[in-house]
Parts: C-alpha cells; structure tokens; sequence
C-alpha cells in the first residue's frame, strides 16, 4: 500500500490544520487505496480562540493538537524521511504559514521550520510528488521556489501570489474545484478555502488534487 | 435552504466531536443543499491529551474547541430552538457522551445536559428528523427511550446496546456503511466510528444517514 505523509500545523484553521483540508485529504488517500501516514512539528505556537477569533496569549503544541485530527496515529515530522513515504501532502489553514513557516507575518522573507523544510527537499530528491492545499504551496514555494521554480497555485489572491512569485515559484490562477500540476517537479495544489464558499468545492479540490498526487506516483 | 442543526460537543475524538464524523456531517449536508447550523453548549469539560490519550487535568470549552471544526461559524445551544431548524443531526466522538450526557461513566443511569435535551424534545415534538452518528445515538435513546421507544443503532457492541435498551429504546444492529431509520420518530442512526476500521467507511455511512434525514423532511 502506497503511503502518503499527511503534513499538519496543529487542529484549526486560525491557530494550526484548517480541519475539513485535512480530513479531506486524509479521505481522498484512503479512497484511493493508500495510507495516510499524519505528522506534526514538536512545538508551541500560539493559541486562537475560534469562537472570538483572538489569540489568547497561551499556546498550544502542534503534535499534540494535530493528534485530534489523526486520532492519535501521528508521528513528530522529525522522526519520519521521504524513505518512509511515497508522496506527501499539506493541508492549509494558518498553521502552514504560521507553525510550518512564518509566511503569514514575513511573506517572502519567511523561514521555514527546519524539518518540514528537510522533508520537502528529500522528497523532491526522490522524484516523490508533494501535494499543497489551500495557503500550504506558499511553504512549498518556500523550500523550492529558488531552486526548482515550481509552478503552484493557491487561487487567484493577488498579494499572496506576488509574495509566492518572490520565491522563485510561479503563480498559476485555478478555479476552486480544479488543480494546478507542475508535473517536472511533481506537486500538485489546489486552492480549497483560499476561494471555497462552500465546504462541498474544498472537498471536490482536495480530492482532485490527491488523486493526481497519487497518479503521479 | 434546508437547516439542518449539528450538534458539537468539543473537538476531537476523545474529549469532543469526532472530528472526521462532523466534518462529513457537514460536507453531506452541503452537498445536499441544505445548510449546517453549528451548536455547542457553552460549559467547560475535561481536557484529554489526544496524543498520549491520558487526561490532562484541565479543561476546555465545548463551544469554544467545536468553533475549530465550524470554523467561527457556531452558536451555543441554548440560543437555537427547534423552530430555527428544519433537521437536527449529532456527531459522535466521546464528547457525545461524556459533555453532551454522561453515558460514557453512567450508562442508562446518565443525565443529559439540559439543553441538548431540551432541543431534541422539540425537534420530535415537531415532528422534525434527527440523525445520530457513531456513539450518539445513546443521548437520543436517555432523550426519547421512556416516552417514543426510538429504533436505533451504535452498531453491534453488546455491552453499549444492552445499556441503551434499558432507557427503552430498541437496538437494531447495523453494518458501518448503512444506516438504520425510524420512520415513526424519524430518527437515523449510523454505527461510523463505533465500527469503522477505515475513515471512507465513516464518510459511506454518514452520508447515507444525512441524505435519510434530509430525506425525511
């Protein structure tokens, strides 16, 4: 069975994993006939409360809360190797451009957290494909914008794009239940709640997207 | 636009809403047309650690840790009446049993919290659908088992089955992709994660007990 690194920030689209990417993504693998292999950064980040949407001041850890989605089955991102995987994938939410990188306050400037950004570049080594949900292509653009160019999307925000573009990586618009492949470096995006209006256009995204993730294999 | 209510109890399997179980919850209601109205009651509950699994010894706010899998979009519970609602549909997840009712540490012996209980009498005073997914339907069945005798499924776990059958409502055992229905209360039920090996076993039998809620309307 093929297995598929599942990249998450914590449990909540303000403060870590938006939760319907990463349930969906989690879905569309096991649809497909792979396994979901859930990982998380070891580390505190700050806390927002999602009833009020404001940071409290506490934090909370980003494996501990992503063990919510992954109902416990979750491994520290530091343990696991692109020989371990086939394929990943990164859901979005705040966390990828808060916990995975700092994106989200630095934009291009941004440094990524050292094992998320040590995984992404084996598994390009490796020839293994990447898939970016939502914001999360801007940690892929990141990591390999300078070296690799990606193409990638994250739907049609003008700001975020430019910031991207600023990596080295190219923006391409995508509609929110479509797809952007970048097939010489084999990564995937869709646009999900960057665009989504309705929960049903995440899902159809994020299916489409891990499907051709997993055809890419 | 159909409203269909979901009734959250926290976020995350252990000490909440399963949060796969909402999630789809949510999707099938969308993809069906209708509209998802996110509730919680707004009280403080015991905190587990989902990676360890081991209680922590704090607690969390239901409404405030379900904001996370409605993204903000959530009301608490004792605001929303039966006559806001067109269907009213509960997730599992232990939170269902241990912040919604205390079935978890009391079976048939247990209390439901006062306004989860309240709204299901209106909802069948009404004459209006409810669906219970995975472990919920034993909050229904401490509801309605003395006065409606509600056919409904956990699945096949015995031991949970006897427990429910003492509030008098009727067991029906039921295969994780399908769903059981009682036409006369109009309450749905769905084994999901009761049974579930596989997250797209939950998703099947979810969506078919929402499409038989909506179905019922």
């Amino acid at each position: 069975m093929k297995k598929i690194g599942v990249v998450l920030s914590g449990c909540g689209v303000r403060d870590g994993s938006e939760i319907h990417e990463a349930v969906f993504a989690l879905l569309a693998i096991d649809r497909n006939g792979a396994e979901a292999v859930c990982m998380a950064p070891n580390a505190d980040f700050p806390e927002t409360n999602h009833l009020t949407m404001q940071e409290t001041g506490n934090k909370r850890n980003a494996l501990v809360e992503a063990a919510r989605i992954a109902r416990g089955n979750i491994r520290d991102i530091s343990e696991v190797q692109a020989a371990d995987l086939d394929a990943v994938v990164l859901p979005g939410g705040f966390g990828a451009v808060k916990n995975l990188c700092d994106f989200a306050v630095k934009g291009a400037g941004a440094t990524v957290h050292p094992e998320v950004a040590r995984l992404l570049r084996e598994m390009v080594t490796a020839g293994k494909p990447i898939g970016a949900i939502c914001i999360a292509p801007a940690v892929v653009a990141m990591v390999l914008g300078k070296d690799k160019a990606p193409t990638l999307t994250i739907g049609n925000d003008a700001g975020t794009a430019a910031e991207i573009e600023k990596t080295g990586a190219r923006h391409q618009e995508c509609p929110v239940t479509e797809f952007v492949v970048d097939r010489t470096n084999k990564i995937v995006s869709t646009p999900a709640y960057m665009l989504a209006h309705r929960i049903s256009e995440t899902y159809e995204g994020i299916d489409k997207c891990v499907k051709e993730v997993i055809a890419l294999l």
